[in-house]
């Protein structure tokens, strides 16, 4: 069911910094900040040959990268994506076995103009996991 | 001077039940477990069509990944690697930049046969980073 990792998200308390530091320290091709309100994010893409890092800086009130900053001060990796054919068959597919899909439930529309859902790190052995139609 | 996301490791508290589940709820395509005695890790590796997860869980006295899991007892992502063309011109190049690598500093043979360092998490947003030469 699941095919490509989309990216892995990594929450950072400077996002300049961390940008500098792929682009010099690791030097990966390193994109522009994206502001993405509805989202309550800034994000950077790092575009690696394979897949992508996408770093991930809290924006305006509320939002999802806070609570995790304020418990990890100095940042961490806060999901991975896996893209999807059809994420209404992979949800309802998750569901008969048992996987909490977080929120309503169904789909929104994510950073990259696709439908994703986020599920429950506590049934992914900690590990928060966005899918992604793509 | 990064390439290729070689893979994201994640610790898991139940290596089998981790297995099960990424082989039936999400239908990936999950190897079978290796001991890997040097490393302290018996490891599973789930292969997806552009790179891979690495499930981790511990073995034998003093497994690096004991600690992880003592802390996130429900498991947690762990590292994430990425490919580098060589190893000590990557290490030299950090290190002039002020990035920590872990232990004596020198290059260990990793899982897959090849020379890897870890960097210091701190100095890369709370994200441990592996280096493997390819």
């Amino acid at each position: 069911m699941i095919g490509r990792l989309n990216h892995v998200a990594i929450a950072v308390p400077d996002l300049t910094a961390a940008a500098d530091q792929y682009r010099t320290a690791l030097g990966a091709t390193v994109g522009e900040p994206q502001d993405e309100p509805d989202h309550g994010v800034t994000v950077i893409f790092i575009e690696l040959p394979n897949t992508k890092i996408e770093l991930l800086y809290p924006l305006g009130e509320g939002s999802p990268i806070q609570g995790f900053l304020d418990k990890n001060p100095a940042g961490g990796i806060h999901h991975v994506c896996y893209e999807v054919d059809d994420i209404i068959a992979a949800r309802d597919h998750l569901k008969s076995t048992g996987a909490r899909v977080l929120g309503d439930g169904e789909p929104k529309i994510g950073a990259h103009g696709k439908p994703v859902l986020f599920l429950h790190p506590k049934d992914f052995n900690g590990c928060l996991v966005e899918l992604e139609q793509v």
